[in-house]
């Protein structure tokens, strides 16, 4: 169970995957925003509810509801035994691969991009990463909705299913031998990227068929890894085009 | 006036810019990291105060200075005025301009990236742009201590100072005719981006030679844009190597 609140988000839910919703509620239904939400709630056959904005701010947790809340039960994440069904059959591909991201707000940035460089599967550990939160659903700007999410316990069995299908596996890393300027990306293939702190974990890393970075001045440690990330992502999907 | 805080960005900047540290307070001077800090205290003859923690707390005005703040005056920003005599001679040259970019953590981002793809200048608007603060300061993991800052009143002037010394100037705009992708940039290029609510101020992209975009998913409506900028740095780089 989720909640998510704010007109842009709800009105996105509402607009895209109205099913997973549970529970509306809203503190009122008579201006112009209040009057696109029942709309939406009406044409998929939703039931709200309308009730004080205190009484809101104590269902949200918080105040920054703009008014609008809903209830979703589940965002109907994929699991480890769908790696292989769902992504056998294609032939161009581009898979991305969270290992351990804490932080939400570069975890949901990871996610928009993954949808922008339209990625087919976006694999994250369950343990390990910040959970997927009203926090992530907003700095990714919804496009949660839109992306195949894996959400597994055991990365490396993952990685290993993605073999077998013929991906080919690279990690994002600062020591890595292989350099993204001069890589050539298969038609089907999955990037790693570890947390800031620590990078990708060590059995992860020895489970990748390369290791590969983004070449960068001395003066500076590493990249955000939401930016790190996007750069990759950008670099594999002009690849893939051309 | 700037205050900063924590034991990584003190450090940083007693070993990189020593002389800008007004005044230094710590909470402890023996232990690892006591030591370490008043070690490089004394390396560069600068005096320091050992403060109780809760002392610490008020002049920070918040408690997660691990015990470690400087107050240092002036980060040594360069004007208008400076674009010209500072520029006029590179004959290849990157240089980002921000206008307008209000959310601290993005604006720390793209100056970590500035520095990390080896941008020579990075032009900001003094008064529609966050302050450059504590906050950025840390989220650009220190790189503002390296770079030439360019804080101006007057965008529009200062692209014009740098189209006078042969600079190319591209904005990136969601509209953009051009893209990235096909883009040849000049050996002189400077690239603007605007704040993620509403782009690129329409006189600064007037005043641009030409717009670009990073092609995206009809699914997403933009990228970050700290990621559109660190896409967009890298991509420069890489062409400016080859």
């Amino acid at each position: 169970m989720m909640l998510i609140s704010g007109f842009h988000a709800v009105e996105s839910i509402l607009f895209q995957r109205p099913e997973l919703i549970m529970k509306l509620f809203l503190s009122r239904s008579e201006d112009k925003r209040g009057l696109k939400i029942t709309n939406l709630a009406k044409a998929s056959q939703l039931n709200f509810e309308i009730l004080d904005s205190k009484k809101i701010d104590e269902i949200a947790g918080h105040s920054k509801h703009q008014g609008f809340l809903v209830e979703i039960n589940n965002l109907g994440f994929l699991s480890e035994k769908d790696v292989n069904p769902r992504l056998k059959n294609l032939t161009t591909s581009r898979v991305l691969i969270l290992d351990s991201i804490q932080d939400p707000r570069n975890l949901g940035a990871c996610l928009r991009s993954a949808l922008a460089f339209e990625f087919d599967a976006v694999i994250i550990n369950k343990d390990g990463s910040s959970p997927i939160n009203e926090y992530v659903f907003k700095t990714s700007v919804g496009a949660i909705l839109n992306l195949n999410i894996f959400y597994v316990t055991n990365l490396v069995r993952s990685i290993n299913s993605l073999k077998e299908i013929g991906f080919w596996v690279l990690g994002l890393d600062g020591i890595g031998e292989g350099s993204i300027i001069s890589e050539k990306f298969s038609s089907k293939t999955a990037v790693v990227l570890g947390s800031e702190g620590s990078g990708i974990r060590r059995l992860v890393k020895e489970n990748c068929d390369h290791l590969i970075k983004i070449p960068i001045s001395k003066k500076v440690e590493s990249l955000n890894i939401s930016v790190a990330a996007g750069i990759i992502m950008y670099e594999l999907k002009k690849q893939h085009i051309n």
